[in-house]
């Protein structure tokens, strides 16, 4: 049987690379379109849990899948809120001026690249990224722009060329979540709030509100438990 | 005092960036024209002789450094002679086709991205990197079009853009050799061979022969020592 198109799917375990994968598995009428590498970054990000989402999702739908631990490369970027426990993480929308302090430096181009030459190693063609409109407002390198000029230079910088593709790089995460409705994901098994501590998602960062807006836009109830009380600390 | 312009420098321990790190540190008439940070990776390379190497120079030459390990990042890129001990160095010339073994999946674009990231984290503009017209018969991540693509990108991926500069691009290591000359460098605190074993350099392989080639038209003697009769293993 034809095992489809090798890709490279990076998975960070939140909602948008979650249906991503989903659809990439469930491509293909009588046999599957795409023969999927699942690759997962521990980049020392304080939410670890999305992680252990990432695992249990790929176990679910039985896609090879590679996490690897990068925190070392944390001695280089600091400042984030995302990996620096010194910096709050803020709340408030997610296209807020605040959420810049939840850039990390440079992480869509390094983690990209790593991804390119894993799929070089491998021999796949194909590197899929779940960068969406939404991320736009506060994140340059999920741009249209830089996934334009990312694949200009992932076309010379091997022997092979590779091709990055953000298929979401023009919708937003209320599309997301009703693609992801269509194709059954689990969405228990994404985790998207930056704020780490306790088992339950603040509803305050930023990450949270355009989640629960986005679940709102498409009048289903998130499957996720939220505690509004918590103070951020 | 002025220190300078804040860069970032790629430092491997061979010839070309410790020549084009002599040149940053000695930029300048009356006052240093940059502030260099060294950034060396330990990407699992079996030549890990070149990273003492840049540890000695950074030292001799009181220049802030980091070595990062990243060789966690070998689980993703596979099959190079460099990293992988099933694979066999090539002997013969630089130019040869078999030094394509050589060729570690996407490694530019990846230490680029760090070094890009890492550049972001501390406000320096400009990452220099030491590529030279010598490697691009065979490793397209160090050709002029690699280098103008990354440009581009670099431009866009962070709030503030990045410049990469490769000031030997166009050279070959000839001329590498003979701006060290000019600048005093320390070639013994340099290290070129691919082949580790043993306390000296091969003489053999595709950068031994490289090295000896531009040393030899440059009229002067390579002070580092050879072991010609030791065998590939």
């Amino acid at each position: 049987m034809s095992k489809g198109k090798k890709v490279v799917c990076i998975l960070s375990g939140g909602i948008d690379s979650t249906t991503l994968l989903y659809s990439l598995v469930n491509a293909g009428y009588k046999f599957p379109q795409y023969d999927v590498y699942a690759l997962t970054f521990d980049y020392g990000q304080r939410h670890k849990r999305e992680i252990n989402c990432a695992i249990e999702t790929c176990e679910k739908l039985g896609v090879k899948h590679k996490v690897v631990d990068i925190t070392n490369i944390n001695t280089l970027l600091q400042g984030s809120a995302l990996t620096d426990e010194s910096v709050d993480v803020p709340e408030g929308h997610y296209e807020d001026e605040s959420m810049k302090s939840t850039f990390v430096p440079n992480r869509n181009m390094i983690l990209l690249s790593l991804a390119i030459g894993y799929a070089v190693s491998i021999k796949a063609k194909e590197v899929y990224y779940g960068a969406h409109a939404g991320d736009v407002a506060i994140y340059p390198d999920c741009s249209p722009k830089f996934i334009d000029k990312m694949n200009n230079v992932a076309r010379v910088a091997n022997y092979e060329p590779i091709k990055i593709r953000a298929p979401y790089m023009l919708m937003g995460k209320g599309f997301i979540i009703k693609e992801g409705i269509r194709l059954k994901v689990d969405f228990n098994q994404t985790w998207t709030c930056y704020n780490p501590k306790g088992d339950k998602a603040c509803g305050k960062c930023g990450s949270c509100s355009e989640r629960l807006e986005s679940f709102g836009k498409n009048n289903i109830t998130d499957p996720i438990e939220y505690d509004f009380s918590r103070e951020n600390e």
